[in-house]
C-alpha cells in the first residue's frame, strides 16, 4: 500500500499533510511514506533521517507537521557543575548538543575551574513570559486615557486573563504609546511551561474583556494584532534587556587568583581587561546589545539538548558578562535577562530532550509552580558564565597576556 | 571491560575525555561507555539518546567532545519552493527541523501561495565572513595612522591573509577606532564553508605580518584579541545589518491580489498595514533591530536541518520584512543581511544534515567557489520570506481584518 | 583700575574666576574686564559679545562662570498655534531661536495648515525626571535581594527622598541589575523646574538612608556613582524611549484631505508613504532610535528661545512620527517620550528667555505644581508635530509625488 | 508708519513675513515692527529681546525668517587649552555659551589639569558630510544591480556631484538595501562649511544624472526622497558611529598620576573604574549609544558659542570616552565620530558667533580646503575630553573613592 500511496503523492492526488488519512492516522507509517516520497521524487537517500526514536503519533500532535524523520545532533557531557541557586542547588550533569568542535571541551575545562572555586551562585531577578497586544484608539488623547485605565484596572485584567489558563498568572501590564496606538505588554508567570502560547491566548482574552469596559468610559479601541512586536519574541530588542522576558537570572563566582593562574594560565587582570575592551567596548562600538563573548553558543547547545525553542536564543544572547579583579581574585558574573525556558510542553516532551531534563531531575510534568523551570534557568545561566569565562581566559592567555595589553612608544 | 571502565570514571580515575584512551580510540565504544557512566551516576535512563546513527569516530574529530549519544529533533517536509535566484534556480524541497507545532504547516501553506505566484526572487547583495582583530597602539595619533596604513595596504594584507587558507579570499579590511585601540574588521569569501575559523586564522596571520611593517613606519601596535566583538559573531549588532556578515540576501515576490484574497483570505492592505505597525513601528519602539515577524523561526528550523551553526540565528534574525500594495497586488520582500551559512565543514558533515543538503543538491564537498553556499543562502532567504508573509497573513486575517484597522470616535 | 586688572590677569596674578574679588563682587564690571583681557591677549575684538542685556550678578549665581558677554541668536516668530491639550489650551505665539534658514518659514507654513484643521491635540502620558544611583553589593544574590528590598520599600525611599526637596515627589524607583551592581532609577515629579539637580540630590539622600536599613537585613551595599548612566541624561538611550524622562507627550491631528491638497500640494498618501520608508524604515536600517524627520530642529529652536538645557535635545530627538490616511484624510501624530523641560530655574531666568516664557504666559515662578511646565511640554510637542509634517510634505511634494512612488519594470 | 503697520498685522491684512514689503525691505525696521506686533497682541514686553546687535538684513538672507529680536545666552571663558592636533596646534581660548551653572567652572579646572600634562592630542580619522538619497527600483534583483552599478561608477557619480558645487568633493557612495529600495549614502568633503545643503543638492544631482545611465542598462529607478534617514541627520543612529559624519576625531592624553592625585584628588584607578561601570556598562544596559558622561554639554556650549547647528548635538553625543591606568598614570581618550561643524556659512556669520571663531583664528571665510573646520573639530574634541574627565574625576572623588569600589560581605 505504501508504494501506491507514494505514487499518489507524486501525482499530486494526496498532499503531504493528508497521508495520515490513508494510514488510519498512523503517523509512524505516514512518516515513512512521506520520506519514501521525498526520496523518490528527488532521487536521494534519507537513510539516516529514517533512523529515529520519535513517537510520531505524539510528535505530530504538538511538535511537527509532515514529518519524514529526524535530525540528529551529537550530544556531549561536559561534566557536572555545582550550582548554588534559589531553585537549583547541587551538582548537575551538563549535556550539550552541538556540532561546534571544542565547545564541550571548553566548557568541560571551565566546569572544573568553577567547581574548584566552589561552584556558581545564581539568583533570579524576575520571572514572567510577555506578550504585547496592540490596540488602536481614535487618537492621542484616547490612547493616553486607555493607558491610564489599564494601569488602574490590573485586577480586572488579571481576572480576565486567568479565565483562560490554569497555570498562567498575570504579573503586570505595561502600556507603551505610539501615537493613537497602544502596545499592552502583558507579563505572566507560566508554571513549568515556557508559556508563550498560554500568555498569547490569555492576554488577548483580557483585552477582549477590557474593550467593552473601556467603551463604557468613552474610550473606543480595537485590537490590531495579538502581537505588536514589543513582546519581543525572537528578535533582539532592548525592551527585553530592560524589562526581562522569561526568567531573568544573574550568575556569579569568585575565582581565587591561584586557581586562575594554575588552571587558566593567565592573570586575572588580563581576563578583566579583555572583557572590558571586547565585551563592553567592542560590543558598544558594533552597535551590539550582546555584551558578552559567546553566550549564544551555550544557549544553543543547552536549548537543543533540553527541548527549548531554538529561535529564542536570539533574545537570550542579549547578556552582560562582567569580570573584575577584587583583592587579586577574579570576580565574574553573567546577567541574563531573557531566558525563555520551559521544562514541560513544547519540545521537552520529545524522547531525547525529555531524557536530558529527567537526568537533571527537572522534567516539569508534576510542577504547577514552575520550580523546575526556574531551576533549569539557573543551570543554563551558570553554564553560560562558565563558557564565557573559559573563552575569555583562552583569548586572554594568548596575545593579550604576552603583551600585558600595554605598548610603549618607540 | 566497559563495566570496569565505567567504574573507573565513577571513581575519578578516568576522565570523560580520556575514555578513548581505553577503547583503542574507538569513539563509538567510548560514547556508549560514557553514556553508561552518566546513567549509572545519576540513576537515569538515556535509552533514546543511545539510539543514533552518528559515526562517532568522525564526529569527535570535528563536532563534539565527550559524546554520549544524540539529540533527535523531528524533521518535516513543508513541500517545495520555487526560487529564482542567482545561484538557486528551480524548485527545492523544504525540510525543517523543529518542535514548534504549526511552523511546518504554516510554511507549507505559504509555499503553495508563493509557488502559485511564480516563486520567490532572490539576489545576493554581498558575501563575506568577517572577523575583527583588535589591536592597540600607543595613542590616538598612532591609531589614526594605523587605520590609514591599513586602508592603503590592502594588497599586502590580502597576500598575508591568503597564505594560511586555500579557500579564503580577503575582500576588505575596515578599521574602527576606539581611542588608541583599533578594530580591524576583515571580510573574506570562504568557498563552501561558513568560514569563521578560516577567517580567524587568516586575519590574525595578516595582522601578525603587518605589525613589523607598521613598526618600520614608526607605528607600534600589539594584538589585544583575535576577536574584538565587532565581527560581530553570535551577538545582535547593527554593524552586521549595515555591513553584512556571511551572505547578504534579499528576497521578494509579488502576490496577485486574487491569490492573496483566495489563499490568505485577507486583503493585501491589511498585511501591509500590519507589517508597518508591527514589524516596523512595534520593533522600533521595542528598541529592536529585528524588523520582522519571526525570521528566527525559519532560520532555526532550516539551520538545524542542514547542519548550520545554531548560535548564528542570533544575527540572522536581524532582518527587515517589507509589504506594500502596488496596483492592488501585494509586493513583499525580506532583506537578510547576515546569513552565515556553509555547505561544507562544521555540522554539515553529520549524517542527517548531510542528507538534507544532498537532497537540495547543495552539499559543498566539491565546490571551492562556494556556489552551493550562496544557493543555500538564497533558499533560506526565500523560506524566510514565505514564513514571514504567511504569519502576517494569519494575524492580519484576524482582528485587524475585521476592523479594517480603523476606529471611529463614539 | 580695569586696565590694571587686565594686566594682572595677563600676568597670571589674577585668575579669570577671581576677577570678582577685585571688583567688589560686581560681576557686570568683572565681565567687562574679563572680556577686555581676552581681547588684549588674543588681539581680537569682541564688540558684539559685549553688547548684551544680561544681569551678570544674577547670571553668575546660577548660569555661568567667567562670563565675558553673550552669544546672540536670531529669534523669529512663526505665528501662533492652536493647542488643545490638558495643560496648554488655546492659541500660543511660537518663537524660535535659530540660525537655520527656512526653519521658521517652514513651521510658519505648517502652523497655518494645522490651525486651519483645528489645531493640535496633545496629551501627557507620563511625567517625571529620573536619576540612576549606582550601587554595588557583595554579589549577585545580594544584588537581587537589594532590588527586591527597593521594590518593597518605596514608601521608605519616598519619605527619605522628600526630605531634601520641597517640589520633588518620588514616583517610582526601578532597579536594574548588572551582576553585583544595581542601578536604581529614581523618577520624581519636580514642580515647575526641569529638576535634574533636585532629583540627583534627593535620590542620593534616599539611597544613603536606605543603606543602613539594608545592612540590618544583611545586605551590604555602597554607592558607586550618583549617576550610573541609566538615567539617561544627554545621551541617546532606549531606556528613555521606553520609560520616559521628563514629560512624555503625544500630539496628533487630522488634516482634511482638501487642506492637505491645497496647502501642502501633495496627496496624503505620499506623506504617509514617505514617513513609512524614511522615518520608520530608513531610521530602522540606520540603527537609529529617532523615528522622525527632524524633531531635533524644533527642539533646538524652542529650547534655546525658552531657556531650556540644549544638551537635552539629544534624548528629546528620540521621537516617533506617524502619518496614516484615514478615510482619505491625513492623520498625523508625534510621540515624544523625553521632553525634559522646565519653566522655572536653570536658563529660564535669563532675560530674553524669560520674556519668551512670559509671552506664553508660562513662566513658572508661581507654579509649585508644575502646570506651566506640562503646558510648555505640550506646546513643544505640538510644534514638533507641525514641523515634522511640514517637512515631510515638502519632501513628498517633490520626487515622490511626481512618481507616486511606483515604478514599473521596463 | 510702524504703528499703522502693527495694526495691519493685527487685523490680518499683512502677514508676518510680508512686513519687509512695507519697510522697503529694511529688515531692521521690520524686525522692530514684528516685535511691536507680538508685544501688542499678547500684552507682554520683549524689551530684552529687542536689545541686540544683529544685522537683520544679512540675517534674514540666511538664518531666520520673521525675526523679532534675539535670544541671549551667557558666554564664559574657561581659559585656554593646549591642543596638539593635525590642524589645531597651539593654545586656544575656550569660550562656552551656556546657562548650566558649573559647566564653565568644571571645564576651567579640567583645562589647567590637561595643560599641566602637556595638552590634548587630537587626530582626524575621517572627514565627510553625508546625505542618503533614497531610490526605488522594480524589485530585489534590480536593487542589487543598482547597488553594484553605483559601486562601479563612482567616477561618474563624482563628476556629476561636482557639477553643482565648488567646495564639495565626493568621497564615496555606499548603497544600503531595503527590499526593492536602495539608500545611497553620499559622503563628501565640504571646504569650510558644515555642508549639509551643499551635499544634499549635489547628491540629488548625481542621482538624477545616474538614472538615465541605469535605465540604459535596464535598471529603472526613481528617487523617493532626497533624504532617506540613513544620512543620518539630527537623529541618534549607529550608522554615524560606524561610518562617521562630518569630522571623526579622536582626542587623548596621559595625565601623570601625581597630577591626577593633586588636582583631581582621586586615584586614577577610580576614574578608570567609574568610566567602565558608568560610561560603558551603564550606557550598555540603558540601550544607549552614547558611551560617555556628558559630551553633549560640551558640544552644546561650544556649538552655540561658535555658530554651529545645535540640532547636531544629537549625533555628536554618540561619543566613546575611555580611561585606563597605564604604569600608574591615567590614559584618557574620547572618540567623537560625528562632529558636524563648519567655520563658514550657516550660523557662523552671525555677529557674536563670528567673533568667537575669529578669536580662535578659525573663521573660514578664506579657507576653501576646510582646514579651519578641521582645526575647530579638533578643538571641540579636545574640550569634550577635558569636560569628560573632569566630571568623571568629580564623581569618582565622591562615594566611589571613599569606598574604593569594593565591598566585603558582612
Amino acid at each position: 500500500m505504501s508504494e501506491e500511496l507514494v505514487e499518489k503523492i507524486l501525482s499530486g492526488k494526496v498532499k503531504l499533510h493528508e497521508v495520515e488519512n490513508w494510514t488510519a492516522n498512523d503517523s509512524n507509517a505516514a512518516t515513512a511514506i512521506r520520506r519514501a516520497y521525498v526520496e523518490r521524487k528527488y532521487g536521494k537517500q534519507l537513510g539516516h533521517v529514517a533512523l529515529n526514536c520519535i513517537d510520531w503519533d505524539d510528535a505530530i500532535s504538538r511538535n511537527i507537521e509532515n514529518p519524514i524523520g529526524a535530525t540528529q545532533v551529537p550530544l556531549g557531557c561536559a561534566g557536572e557543575l555545582t550550582v548554588k541557586g534559589e531553585y537549583a542547588n547541587g551538582s548537575y550533569p551538563i549535556l550539550l548538543a552541538t556540532t561546534e568542535g571544542r565547545l564541550v571541551a571548553g566548557i568541560s575545562r571551565g566546569l572544573t575551574v568553577f567547581n574548584a572555586a566552589g561552584g556558581v551562585n545564581t539568583a533570579i531577578a524576575k520571572d514572567g513570559m510577555t506578550r504585547d497586544v496592540l490596540v488602536r484608539t481614535a487618537g492621542a488623547k484616547e490612547a493616553v486615557r486607555l493607558a491610564r485605565w489599564v494601569e488602574k484596572n490590573i485586577a480586572f485584567l488579571s481576572e480576565a486573563f486567568g479565565r483562560t489558563t490554569k497555570h498562567g498568572r498575570l504579573v503586570e501590564v505595561r502600556p507603551y504609546l505610539a501615537g493613537r496606538d497602544v502596545h499592552l505588554r502583558f507579563r505572566a508567570t507560566t508554571g513549568a511551561a515556557m508559556g508563550m502560547n498560554m500568555v498569547t491566548i490569555a492576554a488577548k482574552a483580557a483585552v477582549d474583556a477590557a474593550l467593552p469596559q473601556l467603551e463604557k468610559e468613552g474610550i473606543r479601541a480595537i485590537v490590531l494584532s495579538e502581537s505588536g512586536n514589543m513582546c519581543s519574541d525572537k528578535k533582539p530588542a532592548i525592551i527585553n534587556m530592560l524589562e526581562g522576558r522569561g526568567v531573568s537570572v544573574v550568575a556569579d563566582a569568585t575565582l581565587p587568583r591561584k586557581t586562575v593562574l594554575e588552571r587558566f594560565r593567565v592573570e586575572p587582570e588580563m581576563i578583566a581587561e579583555l572583557n572590558r575592551i571586547k565585551c563592553l567596548q567592542g560590543s558598544a562600538l558594533a552597535g551590539s546589545h550582546g555584551f558578552n563573548a559567546h553566550v549564544a553558543n551555550m544557549l544553543a547547545a543547552m536549548y537543543l539538548a533540553h527541548g527549548q525553542d531554538l529561535a529564542q536564543i536570539v533574545e537570550g544572547s542579549q547578556a552582560l558578562t562582567d569580570a573584575a579583579v577584587i583583592d587579586g581574585n577574579l570576580y565574574v558574573s553573567c546577567w541574563l535577562p531573557t531566558l525563555e525556558v520551559g521544562t514541560f510542553g513544547g519540545g521537552t516532551k520529545r524522547e531525547t530532550q525529555q531524557e536530558a531534563l529527567r537526568l537533571l531531575g527537572l522534567y516539569g510534568d508534576k510542577d504547577p509552580d514552575g520550580k523546575t523551570r526556574l531551576a533549569f534557568a539557573e543551570i543554563v545561566a551558570a553554564v553560560c558564565l562558565v563558557g564565557e569565562i573559559n573563552l575569555l581566559a583562552v583569548q586572554a592567555a594568548g596575545e593579550l597576556s604576552r603583551s600585558h595589553g600595554s605598548i610603549k612608544r618607540g
